[in-house]
């Protein structure tokens, strides 16, 4: 199956429309903080969620508004994630509703989010007074969004795709926002895609919920997982395939093309992360279990140690074993390899859990990339998994030592 | 029950002499590397260790050794963590021989431990040609003993008491380091105590197993759990108190004892975290379980998010509200209340789960002070708990980021 990037991002499927603008909740001015992307028709939709017991109300809002399956429009703030406010559900469903007021929409079937500061009352008049401005702008202008969705983000992460489903070309394109607060075990930070595939609201969800386990669940920052992740897509079904209603070879073909989507977005996220020089890549292999090689993968990801290490291009592989031994599942210290790569080349560095000599020079070469894999072979099965993270640096800690004030 | 510091560290009880000298397996020759305590006659010995699947040779031969419930020395080098070496365990057997060799104490009484790199061979050459200089050194020489197992730690961590246990005037006294790859769910890195109580096997390990729960497992500086924590007690009964053998007022007034030394030489652990500023001590009220308790003061002090707030003494209590809500454990958001305190007061931040209105200059002065308090009240039972933790700094990433080379 071949798939194709394309140009257009959440633009890029027939029938969508994207705007981004600056209406005032930050205070920069330059700086987009209102984001609107509206299908034509209304669309299957599907959404997964943080896990966190703290949830934003946008979350909440956003998760009763999907109940039903479908959805047409996605409003998402930057500045303030509207979370642990006494009106948060009130502003949230007041944000759904000027959609409707505005254009239309009901406001049931509005997704809404937040990214931003937790706790601060998000004050709804310069949305409400920006709304006009932001509806009529609506158009081929996907980049404003991603630019809007933004907090401490440093590029814009946008992705599209063309591939053939059913026999008819198809297109999905996405814009997310991470770099904070993002760690496993939920859908990272704000992920909205676009598709214009016919599939039913059920299977939509059934191909978003497997897609995350290995894409956007896999992905640590900083271990903190956020109160507002959302990922939420709409398929509003204007490629005209056949109604995607069951397994078959064009939910697999949708699900290959999202999935591409997704691992390249997931990429972005770890590379992007606050501070980081450098995206980290940990690949485990000869697992006996699934759950072990990713539980490997996220611990190795995920450790303070190595992440600092990997700023410092330091090749200090005790570490990476040191977070395979703490990943609270069983593997066999005495069969692990583990050797460092990137496009310098590849070195091993651990033979059966024991050091091996290895060139400094080359290790540093190798572990100065801004792209630097960690290989990790258990040697006791056939499973494997791969986990996205990033270096831990000064800039992280300065970014996150005076974030709110 | 008084329990009275005093001075002398390990050599405080009865019995016990130490030394600390430069055998050469760090480069630096004015930095010790090689500590010893003795007892001056057999001891009883107990021990808690890392649970991390990757463990240190040391951890192995110690253990092996301390399954008859006796010792009577140990012997501990920085520098090299003799880890994960293909000779490890031989080597740290050799240790153990070494000291049987020099002073006549059976090797299978030696307590055996090393802290350092992982990975790198230990040469046994410079430990060999200095034993008898370390022997001959034994003396009231705690503070030689606590330096040389320093790696990263700025400061030497020692304290002793006396108290009075069975009508008889008792000591307990101990030297630790920690600072980096610390964290909850083991006995933190090196920490040896010695006592002159008289007290079986069977009691003295009940009653450290008991104690690490709420002292040493109770710190987090990074999240990362080393392969190499030990934590060890000799109890010589010198003191001449009535044999300890089951619970009563006498085992109870040791474990008091004992863990007025854990929890001071937890918060020096957690105080002189690599890079740290600040002590940060989480302490959760009213929680239904002490499980819940527990869980959530531990998922605080390990966020990053907090740790760098607090590096810049920014009162972000969101962060705080959102490592409680991914905590793993059941919790009434709505239900919990946060302040922050130290010696410049307290400031209550958050009421019910949402943001309460407070002086940011207050937030400012109390978090700039170098112990802060996060009280966390649960409102939900009567269960508490203590966890003890410090900021995230750029030295933390400087110390981190080039460690080993």
């Amino acid at each position: 199956m071949k798939i194709f990037e394309i140009q257009g991002g959440v633009c890029a499927p027939k029938g969508f429309k994207a705007n981004g603008i600056h209406c005032g909740i930050r205070k920069n001015k330059f700086k987009r903080d209102l984001a609107l992307i509206v299908s034509d028709v209304r669309a299957a939709a599907a959404g997964v969620y943080t896990s966190n017991l703290v949830k934003g109300a946008p979350v909440v809002v956003t998760k009763n508004n999907l109940t039903d399956g479908f959805a047409q429009a996605i409003i998402c703030n930057s500045g303030n994630a509207n979370t642990c406010n006494a009106d948060g559900l009130e502003i949230a469903e007041t944000m759904c509703s000027l959609v409707e007021s505005a254009g239309g929409i009901a406001r049931r079937d509005v997704i809404v989010a937040s990214t931003g500061v937790i706790g601060q009352k998000l004050d709804i008049a310069p949305i409400d007074s920006h709304m006009d401005e932001l509806w009529n702008g609506l158009g081929d202008n996907s980049d404003f969004a991603a630019e809007a969705i933004m907090t401490t983000d440093t590029v814009k992460k946008t992705v599209a795709v063309e591939f053939e489903c059913g026999g008819k070309v198809c297109r999905i394109g996405a814009i997310a926002k991470g770099v904070g607060m993002v760690c496993p075990n939920m859908a990272t930070n704000l992920i909205f895609l676009t598709s214009d595939v016919a599939i039913t609201p059920e299977m939509l969800q059934k191909a978003l919920s497997e897609d995350v386990k290995t894409s956007f669940n896999m992905v640590s920052v900083d271990g903190d997982q956020s109160t507002n992740d959302t990922c939420c897509i709409m398929a509003n079904g204007l490629a005209g395939n056949e109604l995607i209603a069951s397994k078959g070879a064009a939910f697999t073909a949708f699900c290959k093309a999202l999935n591409y989507c997704t691992v390249k977005l997931s990429r972005m996220l770890a590379k992007d992360g606050e501070g980081a020089t450098k995206l980290i890549e940990c690949r485990v292999y000869g697992a006996d279990r699934k759950c072990t090689a990713k539980a490997v993968a996220r611990s190795v990801i995920k450790s303070s140690l190595v992440k600092a290490a990997m700023f410092g291009a330091d090749a200090n592989w005790g570490r990476v074993l040191c977070a395979v031994g703490y990943a609270g599942v069983k593997v066999n210290v005495n069969a692990i390899d583990v050797s460092f790569a990137s496009s310098k080349g590849e070195l091993p560095v651990c033979k059966d859990g024991f050091g091996i000599e290895f060139s400094e020079e080359l290790a540093k070469e190798i572990l100065s990339q801004d792209e630097v894999i960690i290989n990790i072979n258990l040697n006791s099965g056939s499973s494997k998994a791969t986990a996205w993270g990033c270096d831990l640096t000064y800039d992280y800690v300065k970014i996150n030592g005076d974030y709110r004030t």
